[in-house]
């Protein structure tokens, strides 16, 4: 930082299981560039309700908040923006003088990319994964206007219950179907993870479709992304997600817009 | 900071009414100069319970405590060091692994004061003032071994009541009483304020005394030090105590010792 912390300077924070650095990176880089006296730093705790009630008694601006505390904070907050409402999943808390309001700032990003790539909304999609990303994807889906999906989930409880809810099909597997745009929320293709050179469809699969959807933010390029890109295949990649959700944390919390060329730069930054 | 904040590094801070920068920039400008993975900023609350339960559900390694919260912060802890328990007031808490342990290390650098400058302690003191400052440096003098003072206050329930609980005298003014040491732990001669520019004993008074002790921190040298320089006094100043005592409280939360030269670095450009 150039800048040196003084008393008013403000406080952007993570809390999650397991913190990283992406979103510490990418926000201290644009508070530099942009000459904001913020300053933002993960951390994680035993005690979500502690932690939220100190997140508004110490003033602390805005609250990324990750797994596994993304619907275990609702309780603690004031207000839900309408992000937040439709899949009762929390991953931002702005404090406006000690009233916490909480966003989905990752519903927010995939409607903006579904939007920004102009799918069209006759397409089928498959979705492969259930979890609490799942719910941000499907929920986007839906209030976008996608009417045929099917939810690919392995757990058929799960994965009834998420399709159910947002009123599409669940399936075991892709199979034969035939769907224009995959979707994969699952860990496959995560770098370190077990599954890190697996594609999360079959190949044959991939090559029916038309649009290809990763949201694992790491590597850039998944395996998935990159078979796409080989068989031209339109993609929408999980770094995009991860970059665009976080942008829309920066603005709630600080109210500035960063252009393009320096999000981009603060995207390296922050994988880097 | 020439250090990036990462996913590692600690957060230091205080909870005051008024948050001044004195204490930001002294544990930054260390922080920065050792190398410390750390950063300090100052906060302020409304709910001090909320704020105390958030320094441990996050995992914050330390914090000051000014006032209006230097009592109201102890039913929130887990355990009290002896100089916090000495005088029942808190400025410094420690946050070992979710276990908040309590200092106050005013009285601890009140007591390495009178220390560090051989103040025998048969000397007679006078100490006007009566707040929760008060009570550290007459809490230090007692447990040093001083025998014989008078607490100077002219509110005769909080002197007596002061002067009683530690053993010493209460007086409404110093008269002709004869004196070794004048200590100031009033307001005046304190910068900014409405008797910047008195002295908080008469010139007679302090004439007669050998060492005079002002805990006003800011200015460096008080209407009082300047008088007592000018007439070849020993002095003790509030700027040392202040800088001591953080000291301490950076000793306490890294475990680090800066040397003598550094610590006078950092207290000037805490300052400035």
């Amino acid at each position: 930082m150039s800048r040196e912390i003084n008393k008013d300077t403000q406080l952007c924070m993570s809390l999650s299981g397991r913190p990283g650095n992406f979103g510490t990176r990418f926000h201290n880089y644009l508070y530099q560039a942009l000459d904001l006296n913020f300053i933002y730093k993960a951390f994680t705790t035993k005690d979500i309700e502690a932690a939220v009630k100190g997140v508004r008694a110490l003033g602390i601006r805005g609250c990324a908040v990750s797994m596994p505390f993304k619907e275990a904070c609702i309780t603690f907050l004031d207000e839900l923006d309408p992000s937040a409402t439709a899949i009762q999943s929390v991953n931002t808390i702005v404090n406006d003088d000690g009233v916490l309001r909480a966003y989905n700032t990752d519903y927010i990003a995939v409607a903006k990319l579904l939007n920004s790539y102009q799918v069209p909304h006759d397409a089928v999609f498959a979705l492969r994964g259930s979890g609490g990303m799942g719910k941000a994807v499907v929920a986007a889906l839906r209030d976008a206007g996608f009417k045929n999906g099917y939810i690919i989930a392995r757990n058929e409880k799960n994965g009834r219950e998420l399709a159910q809810e947002y009123g599409y099909s669940w399936k075991s597997d892709v199979g034969s179907l035939a769907v224009d745009m995959l979707i994969n929320v699952t860990p496959i293709g995560m770098a370190g993870g077990p599954e890190a050179d697996s594609l999360a469809f079959e190949p044959e699969v991939i090559e029916r479709a038309s649009i290809i959807f990763d949201v694992v933010a790491l590597p850039v390029e998944t395996p998935l992304i990159r078979y796409g890109r080989e068989h031209h295949k339109q993609v929408i990649t999980g770094a995009e997600v991860a970059t665009l959700q976080a942008v829309e944390q920066f603005v709630l919390y600080t109210g500035k817009h960063p252009d393009d060329a320096l999000i981009a730069q603060a995207a390296t930054h922050a994988r880097g």
